[in-house]
């Protein structure tokens, strides 16, 4: 079992995911906001890379009277005319079970939209390490942690969390003996130091980042201690690659 | 003053070092071999891509005679006909002295040649990596730390190396108020962070990484346990940018 990352969505080359599992991390804040939504019923999120894209996906679902929600962002605040932004505090209520969101936001639906070439793709965050780790773990196929970054940048809250699901897979791997070993790349292994580093502490990573920062100078406070809630959910979301690739 | 890393060579896109300070680092064994060299009294270390361009390059020297040494390494094994491998153990002696070397390897030279748009190109490693530190925040000018990777890939040597002199560089902001800010970048951060958690045990990272790893089965015991000591020189060498670009 080999697990390898890209540190920036940029590193995804040709060939860099063909047959492997992919992991996407835009921890702050499109895939900690997908994790919420779906471990609160909603019924599956519809990742869009533009947003005239996102509009239009979602005039479509109406006219099936699909009840749909149009979520996304860009520079971090909501865009005019959506319903929500891309905090995952708007995705909490109850009003969310059921429906289908729509979502585009400025990194991450750009990256899941990137992972195409991977054999499955698989939503990862604070929320849902252990959880991710333990599926990836039990299904014994090559891994691909993807960090979304910032606008082509690599970010370190995605990096931090990816390296969290690292030292999860040593941690089982050690825990359990079932005749494979983890063949990591170097950049596996520094993001499971950089993680171990952190210890406990972990979602100071967030508060460390760029991106973390400008959020919580936006009056996001309440998000960046969301998306640092480790293991909240035991959910593993998927992208389902239908005609109209929706992630449940 | 800005800290900025380049993971892989590959990294270095347009516009990503202008006016900027690059120390490029390729510890297992190029940027060493060059410390190593230079620390002996070498004159000069000529960075060469090609093998081809390397012969031509001592040929033309020799004929002007110049004392030189031709070095290099493909897949880690000295190169058909030249004097030296990129073994920094073989630039220890007292034959160095005086002497010009011309330098190919699989990625260092390659990277030291690909920062032609930064303001001035320096030399890292673990052998320097408290001077190169010290240097840095003594001129107060932007820098990108430039991992040189393997093949194309992210080398966690590199960028363990790359961690310490941003440790340093924290370390230094610490202790002198020069009246200017460190602003790093999430990737300087990371590393930051990749050095600390190794402490004082940062050597290991070679040991952990799969290049080292690969020079331990060729029989390169004595190299990792050089290119690992830390500090032992306080040289800084320099790309000098002339007709012929040389290392002093």
């Amino acid at each position: 079992m080999r697990i390898d990352v890209c540190m920036r969505v940029d590193d995804i080359t040709e060939g860099k995911l063909n047959g492997a599992t992919a992991v996407v991390f835009d921890v702050l804040r499109a895939t900690s906001t997908i994790v919420t939504a779906l471990a609160k019923g909603c019924r599956g999120v519809v990742p869009v890379a533009g947003a005239t894209e996102a509009r239009k996906q979602v005039s479509r679902m109406r006219q099936k009277s699909l009840q749909v929600i149009l979520g996304g962002e860009r520079g971090g605040q909501k865009l005019e005319g959506f319903d929500c932004g891309n905090s995952p505090l708007e995705y909490t209520g109850d009003e969310i079970a059921g429906k289908i969101v729509v979502l585009t936001t400025t990194n991450g639906t750009k990256t899941i939209r990137a992972c195409e070439a991977a054999a499955r793709v698989y939503i990862g965050s604070f929320l849902n390490a252990r959880a991710v780790a333990e599926r990836l773990y039990g299904e014994n196929n090559d891994v691909t942690l993807v960090c979304a970054g910032t606008e082509g940048e690599f970010s370190l809250e995605d990096a931090a969390a990816a390296g969290l699901v690292v030292q999860h897979l040593v941690s089982l791997a050690g825990e359990h003996s079932l005749g494979f070993e983890l063949k990591m790349t170097d950049a596996a292994t520094a993001l499971g130091r950089l993680a171990a580093g952190y210890g406990e502490d972990i979602s100071r990573s967030l508060y460390d980042s760029v991106h973390g920062r400008k959020l919580l100078g936006l009056g996001f406070k309440e998000d960046l201690a969301w998306c640092g809630k480790v293991d909240l959910y035991d959910i593993v979301p998927r992208l389902d690659r239908g005609e109209v690739p929706i992630i449940i």
